[in-house]
């Protein structure tokens, strides 16, 4: 019997040894089978981690108070991992100044572990990239897992609302009753976050968070979201920030049971659907799927017909659905034959 | 034979009915039977329009400059849609009062389509949403089709980046640099704007962008990203911009053949996927998704391995690839056996 490197690898995760732990990152970033299989290694020791989202626009100072709350926790004794997903750029490279300073600033604390990851890239799925890191850090010892986005787009706010508690951040500011309005992020957010508060117009932001939630009516058991004002720069307002965190993870560990199921619904689903597309890519011959494409392109065929062959070639004969009995199926669409 | 209502529809749909191409987006919309069928009927009138995306972050002033491209447009006989990519948020309802302005303005002229579109609901996606609401204004006949976005999240620069070509707007204000940098859109831009010039710092966001596209080297054949300065409000700069997109049409239409097939490649690539989910939850038994789902939870199993047993039960006995060949195929996991 030879040594598996993967079991080695699993080994040194669970030991918490930072070089194996970037090293299952990077390998469920690659979404290959060696990631697949470093999950399946590690998942028994998982589902222990609180994690926790936060988002904002950019220049709301997300990096400076994660950096604030990473010195909070750590007070505690406790074990911080750290997922900032940036935007790539590809004059930058995808590295951002602020993750290189804030990682030499805990350099020196094994009880920290900072990952940037490029939003580019993730055939899987960028979500399923920072769940899958996240399991890794959790199986490591990370007690708590902060995923940092920056977040307007559908693709960061729903990283963020897949975490345990969600943290969105607003600044005062030109156009901050418009951030907040029109970003959608009012439904996420567990907790409002008003930063920068040295600046004018913080109590306006923290009137608009408030009336924007006093729309909603709440029940009796449910959270209300309570909007709190920090200064990150100067640390203040993020030991309340930490505590009301907690308050929350009491409450949500009776009552949020059905988000955390949510959470592995859309795990399954996406792995089953990326899973089907390798699958596709290797029943076709080399060439089809671009005789598919050019088909499609030159409007000699639509793509959802396309489709529909391609499911009844790959799929069970039997088992293909018929489109018409479908369409009988569907309450909307029942007029139609 | 009963009249087919699908095709009726496709019928009003290419005879540029204004209730009938609403119908038929809100078809898309819910990505159903009837939603595919009408994309399938309407498909072969398609592939004229030309699609811009337009995207900023929130308070740029994306309506604003929309609306007034619009009528710089409209000056040229150019029928308009536009699909207004908007978050949704449960405490508005979804409807954003600068769209109603907005539609109030063009209401009485059938040469404007003005179209909101909420990010939330989506089961197929929202890229294939747009897409297939695009496609149905392409096949009415609107020779321009504005697909517009709050752009910071990857989501949304995926829409745009889909488009004929992409306009960032950036705008003067605290934080502007970071705006450029973070947020990823400077590889997707090729046109930029500078709105809101009346404020101080214009010059600083243009100076900011062109020193990052510096860092970049172009190829002689090569589109250069222009960097245009708007006032929106006031109409300035609006008709220069359209004129540039005009530039940038013909050069497209030379060198941009292979960003035009990617699209279709992501098309086909959503809707197989979204295709398969169908057909796994129409070939499980009722609640057995649930317990994989429960499996996962209590980690009793990985979400790995059970992908890999719905793959083994749904499709083709004999094809269904084996993770240890995979492995072994793979270069970067080779020494794992």
């Amino acid at each position: 019997m030879t040594p598996d490197p993967i079991t080695d690898l699993a080994a040194g995760v669970a030991a918490g040894d930072a070089r194996a732990i970037a090293k299952a990152i990077s390998l469920v970033e690659d979404d290959g089978d060696a990631g697949r299989r470093i999950v399946g290694e590690i998942y028994p020791r998982t589902g222990r981690a609180f994690l926790v989202g936060v988002t904002g626009a950019p220049g709301t100072g997300k990096s400076t108070l994660v950096d604030r709350l990473i010195a909070v926790i750590r007070r505690e004794g406790v074990k911080v991992g750290v997922i900032a997903v940036d935007p790539t750029s590809p004059f930058s490279g995808g590295a951002v100044l602020g993750d290189r300073v804030r990682m030499n600033a805990h350099a020196a604390d094994p009880g920290v572990f900072i990952r940037s990851m490029a939003t580019r890239g993730h055939l899987g799925g960028l979500a399923r990239a920072t769940s899958d890191a996240a399991l890794v850090l959790d199986a490591a010892g990370y007690d708590v897992v902060i995923i940092e986005t920056v977040g307007v787009g559908q693709d960061e706010v729903d990283i963020v609302s897949a975490a345990d508690i969600s943290i969105v951040l607003l600044v005062p500011g030109a156009g901050d009753d418009l951030q907040a309005i029109k970003a959608g992020v009012m439904e996420i957010g567990d907790i409002f976050v008003v930063n920068k508060t040295d600046r004018d117009g913080a109590d306006r932001v923290v009137q608009g968070v408030a009336s924007n939630l006093a729309l909603k009516t709440y029940e009796p058991a449910e959270w209300k979201p309570p909007i709190l004002k920090t200064e990150a720069t100067a640390g203040a307002g993020v030991d309340a920030l930490w505590s009301e965190v907690g308050r929350f993870r009491e409450w949500a560990a009776v009552h949020r049971q059905e988000r955390r199921r949510q959470r592995y619904v859309s795990r399954l689903r996406d792995v089953l659907a990326s899973s089907f597309l390798r699958y596709v890519d290797s029943v076709l011959a080399a060439g089809e799927f671009d005789q598919y494409v050019e088909a499609v392109a030159s409007r000699t065929r639509d793509p959802y017909s396309v489709v529909q062959e391609i499911m009844s070639r790959v799929l069970p004969e039997s088992r293909v659905p018929s489109p018409s009995r479908e369409a009988l199926r569907r309450p909307g669409s029942r007029e139609s034959r």
